[in-house]
């Protein structure tokens, strides 16, 4: 008879991450495993956040402002899927992501330009921060009155060939010098996927290169909106996420899935499609140079008129850059067809909102406080 | 009393599209207005395909390859829409489109890479087709069985300053001369948006730059996936759109909107977040370089998987980038942050497929027959 | 190579209904087919409003006063469909419903309790009237402005077993004599039944109880709530219906189907979950008393509950009542466990108002004119 | 700065429900409030399951069979919420409800006809049982294998006049006279609403009676249907609701609202409105006999439809009867206007099953296991 639900391995807020031997920031198949699932099996795994707690729960920016990079990005793993084999599909289905009971609070924030920076960071070049309490499904922030974007739903670098973690010295110091970083997305792998609906239900097929697999998890988010557009921009959060694991013997050539494939789970948050109000951005950047079909540009621009929009409402450059960072808003590939120009959309949720954003409703003009914003200085 | 809706401006089957004065394929502020068009009117405007009748219903992609390319896309236009001034926002309310009920079918093609081309030319350099049966709110090819993807959705380029048609001769000379081609967005005005929400219900406000207006349309499409990534990708048609016009006095710096932003209507195809097979693709090429932040290379990525995945059910290549063209998936703009790669998702709704395309499917080769395809020479 | 879509059988607005020959309302097995149909074959059928025409685009209420019900339910058919036999399922997979392009306006009424009455005549006793004007996929009325509830949404009793129309006159007494009214829908046939979601793109699988199936079409809706509260609550309207006829010989044992079962389409009006204010009815009655596990009584304290509620926002409760058997509201059977009391819930969806209607909304009363009601004397 | 939310109450695994006093199954206003809770505030409460532990985790029904239904519907309560009048409305925005981690299963039962029975107990007399293993937002099966119904979902009883828990001796006695039971829904009340929308993100509107509103809640569900169409159909759990109390002054009479109105939460599972296979119920008995308008009647009528569809598929009849009771099936009111049948649907979601059950489908007989049943005799 089945009983709880077994964690493969949990983590501590006591220690540093970097002394946690069973984290690691690095791919490389060397890294030994730190514990062994069976296909078929579901199974609990603890993840710090993706700083190892480095930034604090206070109402100052400069704990990003000064953040070591090379430190960040810590998952929990590798795990050996036993029985697993170059050329097999590993499917991951999570049933279940939860932030710990003990610690409800998430964080987003804007990375200095000189330290990380983003995707607007040409506009938004200081570190900036918000703090989101978490109640249940809802969060909301006293750095962003006035919405609630979100509900656990995001997720995490899957990955099957890591490093670091548990390795001598000897090999820690070759992981340092072969190792990628874990931050990339890349084909091959998961990788750092960040994408909004890998969420509870959903179901991801990952192409197996290592023998074992080995898995590693992490980075978990409380809510994302699609291209997560700050850098630490979804709601970052320690948590729980609890896993099913299946195993698709030579999947890979029998599926013809070379790189990953998943399916969205059936629940979701769902605002309606009349009620997201959506921006256009084409290939012309700020300066009116057009560019070929450059998609990245486009939402730039998508990125950059929906925040003018915010504005309106009382909201500061940075505050509404987090928003559309954190809140659940669809990023399309509109047009990709009409040459020269890429046409992309920003499709933003009216629904987050406490007060009416539509173009019809009246401006009035409200004090939503303020972000934390630092300095260039350290 | 209302009664029946006015038709604002019809066209005909049985002239070329070059010579109906009321149609237009450039933008210039010189081209005279059609007809007006009061602000709170509802009309209908009918449209000739955006090739102006070119392709034919046939099984023969020659009229793909032949194209002269300098002759498409052909809209209405322009409408003098009463009492609007450069800084109003022009309020384009869609209440219905449909093809004409004498011509219920409908076009996709891929161009020749030497004449027009399109997303993945360097993979499918030929030209093909695909003709589409309406029945309804449904549509199937005898070219791509096996799948229903549509529904009247997508649209057209609106605008509010453009050119030929009724002109003089001296006044042609001009617009050919100095006048924007139609068929790249621009953000200042709609452009050629080709956005699959802007259809029935969609309400788009639009800033006006020219006294009048100008407001101009065409270029419908019966289905299309986002992205459009077939250059004639979408079910081209030749129909009727309905519009409720609007508009807002002052309304770019009244409601800081200084391009096009819509809101989709509320009735749209619904497949459910789980039915969807959602292929990941990342800024690394065909031949292995990555390119730093590239959307648009990772979603050519994500759909040249799609396309593989798709021709183990039978399908030919070229069948299947026409299917992802016009059906509605969904391309998201899914991590724009982890530099260096970019991370865009395809997602492809199940449920217009007569069979299981699921991972877990039993493969059963199907034989979906073939679409016309061209050679290169003429 | 496919054409245009043929017409099985068309209707006039110039003669009296009762003399069109294509057109009756009573269920017989010998009413002659007025037409043939083969399985795979799509056609359209015109259809009169269920009243035959009775009820005028106009600002009074006295026809649907004086309306004499037994001339109503006007349907066109029967059709054979070609093959079809006792003990197969007939699949009507309903492609496209419009109403006539010269006629773009349908009703809905509340019938005098002493004329057929309704769900609520005790409480709304008088004959009242409500038009609405279409525009695409919008509709308005002058009688109760303020909301936008329907799209094309709803249909009509199906049937494979009816009569009157073409038979001769022996036959029409025969009959008169043993013919069932159309208007309750019946376990074994579709019958009428008025369900929000039979619309376009569904597909319902009907038991066949004769040869030739004996299939009929009518009563058309633009938009319908769950129950149609008002006996003639739905949006009436002509119009043109297009279907897609299938055959499943044996389908009745073989598919364990023994009344009709439909799947609705993929394309619906979607308001997103937590746009709809959702008002509780239990099974105690007006007066006080608890009737068992009543739920039709439950859904009657539903509606009263949300007339009240509408009332609040200026419109009468006429107009209200008219509101909720048209608009696209969600009826449903919430528990039917707890004894003595059913519970029963009544949706009601705000986005199809053009004001806030929320619990949290200001009430400003607005004047949202009137709609004709008539004193209960001819 | 917020830290973790406290838990306004908690329960016991170790002792019996009736002997904790912070649990009550009667509705009367002298019941001692047990805490109190400041309005604006999120609190954690802790539920029992609503047999207060009576059923087992094993594979008999005879603990349905024998259970003492007078002993059962424990909720937790009443609660103060301070400052509330009658004549306001208490608003309960429900942030979270979660199984206990040590607890990962919950049950359905079929009750004996003789002890409390059901909506279909002439057609299934006996007890009958499954139990639910939870993993994630995902539940199984060993006793109706090959179908995965829930998420957290369901709720249960509000309310603010309740009883017996912390009273003394005579007032007990007082209670136990004078008191209600708290399982019938009543129209004043929240009562037991059992309703399956009601759920995480909801926000309901309460009515208040009595001063402090004494607020109370339990009998939670992991996943529900309409209706709960068998007497304990939903699947049953103890564990923790996490709610954000609001307070509207003299609410009922500024908001007209006289009994429960709430609006559904923006999470949902989602299933496109295609994936529902429909069954139409009419108001005609088993027998044959027709019922003016019974909505009860019809919707008996269309889940003994959907069971017999269902054992095609080779379940049994208790074992369809109790997952048409936990899955999320819509059962809707669909024409309650054409007398003399009232018409209903029961929609059932198709993706819930591990195989394909439309009509299509080929009917491959499966050998889902069976569920517990006992026979009469105790």
């Amino acid at each position: 008879m089945p009983g709880k639900i077994r964690t493969a391995q949990s983590v501590s807020f006591d220690v540093p991450a970097s002394e946690q031997p069973y984290l690691h920031n690095r791919w490389h198949p060397d890294i030994p495993n730190i514990a062994s699932i069976k296909p078929g099996e579901t199974v609990k795994i603890e993840c710090l956040d993706w700083t190892g707690g480095q930034i604090k729960n206070n109402d100052s920016a400069d704990d990003i402002r000064d953040a070591v990079l090379t430190k960040f990005h810590y998952l929990t793993g590798p795990f050996e899927i036993e029985g697993s084999e170059p050329g097999d599909l590993l499917v991951v289905n999570i049933t279940d992501i939860q932030p710990f009971d003990h610690s409800p609070w998430g964080f987003s924030g804007i990375f200095a330009r000189e330290n990380g920076g983003g995707f607007l960071d040409r506009h938004y070049p200081k570190a900036a921060k918000a703090i989101w309490d978490f109640d249940g499904i809802y969060c909301t922030s006293r750095h962003i009155p006035g919405s609630h974007p979100g509900q656990v739903v995001a997720l995490a670098p899957y990955e099957e060939n890591s490093h670091a973690g548990k390795a001598g010295d000897n090999l820690k110091a070759k992981i340092a010098r072969e190792g990628a970083r874990t931050i990339p997305g890349r084909p091959e792998h998961g990788g750092n996927v960040d994408i909004n609906n890998i969420s509870r239900g959903s179901k991801t097929y990952l192409p197996v290169h290592v023998p074992g697999a080995k898995f590693s998890v992490g980075d978990l988010h409380f809510s994302q909106g699609d291209g997560e557009i700050s850098f630490c921009g979804a709601i970052e959060m320690a948590g729980v996420i609890t896993i099913n694991f299946g195993l698709i013997k030579n999947g890979m050539r029998e599926r013809a899935i070379m790189s990953p494939v998943f399916r969205p789970g059936e629940v979701a948050p769902l605002f309606g499609p009349s009620r997201y109000l959506t921006f256009e951005g084409f290939s012309v950047d700020e300066s009116g140079k057009q560019h070929f079909l450059d998609a990245t540009i486009a939402y730039r621009q998508a990125c950059l008129r929906a925040i003018e929009y915010l504005k309106q409402f009382g909201y500061s450059g940075e505050q509404a850059y987090m928003l559309l960072s954190c809140a659940p808003i669809k990023g399309s590939i509109a047009g990709i067809v009409d040459v020269p120009n890429a046409c992309t959309t920003l499709g933003l949720p009216m629904d987050i909102f406490e007060f009416d954003i539509s173009v019809e409703a009246k401006r009035i003009k409200r004090s939503p406080g303020s972000c934390p914003v630092s300095d260039g200085s350290t």
